[in-house]
């Protein structure tokens, strides 16, 4: 396939918006209906966060933009409630969903933007929208190379699993391998309780013209047993350097299910997080168990029933075959041994992360 | 708790009736709504199941009353015809749904019925109704006897995870526990696409007054590595004589998680089928792919994305710590051994499944 034969998926490229508001596509009801919510402060970003609004890689654009929503409130106050009011919107911002640093990442990175600032007042909302802007940018080559990276581990004729909904990697991933010449199939649980599977990452691959089957959550076992998977390739929410994976509850279970049928399970990450060492340093979402008992709004389980809805789960090192990263391939055992963070070099990568056919 | 103080669940007691007709409780709808879909003859019988309108047990009554109004239509004709009608009548229903042997079970002991029939055309109808209610009786027996054997493998406290919907058996398990007095909880993944964990499972343990937690089913690897189950019990749908436990698809998985965390896996059948000596013995049925694409008549899916719905998958004999029967408990490796096709003696039991906690 040519590289101009595809484009970027709509969720990818047309999801957050920023001008005087910013409009955040509603990934609750997309691709059945294209809408948008418009928030006016960040406090309505934030609230649309917190409702699911958006996920993946979804937040990160949403919060940067709401950090430039701040800043226009904040321009016109003295310097040092400036501040208080910036660093009040990034913890209200971060406080939306713990699990994933995007969010974190994203204020974090405007709140240097706010220590930065130096001009005149009427500049400072100019000053946070470029650097914000900037990040943006930047976020989308980390992604790209993440994509090139993973691609080299996809085979021509592949048919990868993934799970739940990889906005950047994945779809950079497919990007790569499309450029490549190398045909791939993907197939998507649908995961429930939001589907984003079914509705998310398909309808995103598809676009890209990539046949994407969509299975439930139960399938995942025998897709492989059955050889329609040949590889599971997830994104990861937050990677710890002990090499753990954490992930949309069922990558765990997806992970032992490819160990068992010995085919390779790949998460991928802009980066493990280096302030967390172990599964114990993250804090693991839960949310309204009522969530596990309807789907798309309509209830689904007998009123009898009490409900359970933890959003993630943990994948030990031991299952994970390689962790790509922005800056390579590199063992999950490794992470934390490797110089100067990660995948210092080349050389580096070569020596903690062997070539080969991986299985297991 | 006293062994007064449950009643069995709807779906257990309450679920197929023949009188002029056959009326089969509508489980695709309960427990939102309690309807019964009325059959006047086998044709719509068949129909019925089909259409996933009962599952589990409820086919093997459903088929058996089906049976009766195939009597009453061929009643007057002559011995030859009535013996061929009869036996289309049976070959209908077998071709409803393959891969359980519930259906074939039932119309074979109708059809045996018929060849020994020897009374007057006005009895014949009759002398069916007479054998196949005889039959039903004697599958209640051959079910509390599983559930009496699989509660002895339940501990005070435990939280058992099932797997879709075990009507008979698991009831059953359930009911014996509770009259020893010992606690339990059930665990039920929703069991997508059609619900049967969250809808019909859940409802009926709770009816039994058993605390009922509905996840989705992605959470199964997970809901064990946080010990909110302690064991995974679930029917099958077939045993092979290999000792392969063929189920609703999602089985699979969830037994490869419980051999993974070390927590014991338990199917139950009345008795593995000794026609089958391996899964290539046994049709596995495909539905249709859209099924997977929506939930409750709604569409999950994105319009771009194909569907997959292969209705069940097959656990080898390794993740299986024991296959539960009417006649004991055995050791899946050992089926196939085992003198007078299964359980011949207690003695023959203790022989093949040694006693202890088995954890993997």
């Amino acid at each position: 396939m040519p590289a101009d034969a595809f484009e970027m998926p709509t969720l990818y490229s047309r999801s957050v918006v920023l001008d005087d508001a910013v409009r955040i596509l509603d990934r609750r009801e997309f691709p059945f209906k294209t809408t948008f919510v418009v928030c006016r402060d960040h406090e309505q970003v934030a609230d649309a966060i917190e409702a699911m609004v958006t996920q993946s890689n979804g937040p990160f654009y949403a919060a940067g933009a709401a950090m430039v929503l701040a800043a226009r409130k904040a321009a016109t106050l003295d310097s040092e409630a400036r501040i208080d009011f910036m660093k009040a919107a990034a913890a209200r911002l971060v406080r939306t969903r713990p699990t994933n640093n995007n969010i974190a990442s994203a204020v974090s990175h405007a709140l240097t933007l706010v220590a930065d600032f130096q001009g005149p007042d009427e500049m400072f909302a100019a000053h946070i929208e470029d650097g914000v802007r900037h990040d943006w940018e930047r976020r989308r080559d980390l992604l790209a190379r993440i994509g090139r990276h993973a691609a080299s581990l996809v085979s021509d004729g592949e048919r990868l699993m993934t799970y739940c909904w990889s906005e950047g990697a994945l779809m950079e991933t497919l990007a790569s391998v499309l450029r490549s010449g190398k045909e791939v199939e993907l197939v998507c649980p649908e995961t429930r309780p939001y589907l984003q599977g079914a509705r998310l990452t398909a309808h995103s691959a598809a676009e890209m013209g990539v046949k994407a089957t969509v299975i439930t959550d139960g399938m995942c076992a025998h897709a492989i047993a059955s050889s329609r998977a040949t590889k599971l390739m997830t994104a990861a929410d937050r990677v710890t350097m002990s090499g753990h994976v954490i992930n949309k509850v069922g990558t765990l279970q997806a992970a032992i299910a490819a160990r068992y049928f010995r085919i390779p399970y790949y998460a991928t990450v802009i980066e493990p997080d280096r302030k967390a060492a172990n599964p114990g340093d993250v804090e693991m979402e839960e949310r309204d168990p009522g969530e596990a008992l309807h789907c798309l709004g309509i209830r689904t389980a007998s009123p009898l029933a009490q409900g359970w809805y933890p959003a993630f789960d943990v994948t030990p090192p031991d299952l994970v075959s390689a962790i790509v990263t922005s800056r390579g391939i590199f063992a999950p055992s490794t992470l934390a041994q490797t110089p100067s963070g990660i995948g210092a070099s080349e050389e580096r990568r070569r020596e903690h992360y062997p070539a080969g056919d991986f299985v297991g």
